[in-house]
């Protein structure tokens, strides 16, 4: 049995011995940061306090259709007034997408054959900036001329294999949030991975939150491809490991001194746990109850109300 | 368990006794009738022999894209010129395809209210001539208004339940095969269902064949949806027995006098054992083996190495 976490908040002592031993904190965003539109007071200064004693906080969010840059801003812009620093905002490094994860995995993990390494995109422009900032070739994305409807011609050149519709260097099908997916892309998709391609995912999030209700999400654009294929994509995305990965790939951290702080239980902290990290923080501004962190299957090392209490160890 | 099925090929006697115990055959078509391009020789005859001896022959196809009278068409340019009869092609009530199930189902199984009769099409024109023979009405479909992308302002309306982008009258959502899916249906197909849409599919097939090869299929369009609401919708194709009250409430017939016709032990076989008809024939011209038949879990009353077999009872 997994045991009991601690329960933080009020605890200064705690709090104090807690943050000691860690170098290194990844941040889930929504529900730990901010919540939809609204930023947790506090939550800039608790960034502040963890800098100033030598944490290095890293944000992660699943949101790729969002590129790092974007983020960047909104946390800018989500801090309100009052509390923003000058040392704000964070920096690109800090923050990681699901979008980056995968351009990291597929340049730094997946071993790809010299003639293999093009990468076919179902989404938008978050995923492709950050291909391009991994220096990853790429075809379909944004490309206006994958913007079509599928022609008698299409089927039979895409059966013959016709290297001028199935690019023969694509060894990757990423698949994100695409607003304009379509039937050409999505068979392109289909082949390239019959084909043998990779078939990955930035994230299989089954929905998209916006004006206050839910919109079909990236899982919505990689599930055609799952019931046709019979396969599932390796996703990026939380828990998977393939995310922590891609983000140890790229800073290189100490795991037994890292801790991932969330607010779901069954992926922030299933994230951090799977990943043998040195600690797990749970966060009660979110999806998970006092009860999961308490008693669910995956537990965190400790708990609080919400982020900012980690301010009650001055 | 299940009895070992009869094995009729070369049994004149059996073959006899056989067609003498029913008054309707429903036959699946590929696979049976025809495989891909190519009719089997005899189709013809046998439908014939059936007929001369009082049987209704019935086909039904899951190929909910084409519409009966383009199937029609197709039998009769699929037989081969020598054995094309004066008395083929068949008439338009023997071919029922899984879309036109889903017409006879909409107008007369559901009980729909007065103001929730309208249905939401994700499909091409197959399905909206059925729609229309049932005097069932629909919007989308074809539509070119759907076919744009999602805009800002479309979030807005959706979340705010415009009726001018939701119609309030939509009591149904009716998904197949569908060459022009994009975001905007697929955000409104979503909100119909959870605002209480019945959530209705043609087909749940994985692949379409096309050009010797495959093509995302009909299920691949509901799949986004089945993800987005954690819902699987009412499939009316094989084995669903939705699409054998369906062709009870347009043919009445005498289920312990029919007899289900087809190559697949899990969805034919399986359909006509579930729907508790008099009997099933297998035939090893498509997917299921002699093995699968034998000693599978689904097994026909009787089997044929081809339909054209049943010729052998003269």
């Amino acid at each position: 049995m997994a045991e009991s976490p601690r329960y933080l908040t009020g605890d200064g002592e705690g709090i104090r011995e807690f943050i000691d031993k860690f170098d290194v904190f990844l941040f889930d965003c929504d529900g730990v940061l901010w919540s939809g539109d609204h930023t947790f007071p506090g939550t800039n200064e608790t960034l502040e306090l963890l800098r100033s004693r030598g944490m290095h906080p890293r944000a992660e969010t699943p949101k790729a259709s969002r590129v790092r840059h974007e983020q960047q801003h909104q946390i800018a812009g989500r801090l309100p007034e009052e509390t923003r620093l000058p040392r704000i905002p964070s920096t690109t490094e800090e923050i990681f997408s699901s979008s980056y994860s995968a351009s990291i995995y597929i340049s730094r993990i997946l071993q790809l054959p010299e003639n293999k390494r093009k990468v076919f995109v179902l989404g938008e422009t978050g995923i492709e900036q950050e291909l391009r900032s991994e220096n990853v070739p790429f075809i379909g994305g944004t490309d206006p001329a994958y913007r079509r409807d599928i022609t008698p011609e299409d089927y039979k050149r895409i059966a013959a294999g016709d290297p001028e519709l199935l690019d023969p260097e694509v060894g990757v099908v990423l698949v994100g949030l695409d607003f304009h997916i379509n039937y050409l892309k999505l068979s392109l998709a289909f082949h390239y991975v019959r084909r043998g391609a990779v078939f990955l995912a930035t994230n299989i999030d089954s929905t998209l939150p916006n004006s206050g209700t839910f919109f079909p999400g990236a899982g919505s654009v990689s599930a055609p491809l799952i019931m046709a294929l019979g396969k599932e994509p390796v996703s990026l995305g939380k828990p998977n490991q393939a995310m922590m990965d891609a983000i140890e790939g790229k800073f290189k951290f100490d795991r037994s001194r890292a801790c991932m702080v969330g607010d779901r239980a069954n992926t922030d902290i299933r994230f951090g746990l799977e990943g043998k990290l040195g600690g797990t923080l749970g966060v009660l501004t979110g999806v998970s109850s006092k009860e999961d962190f308490e008693t669910g299957p995956t537990r965190p090392l400790a708990y609080l109300d919400k982020l900012s209490d980690l301010l009650g160890s001055n």
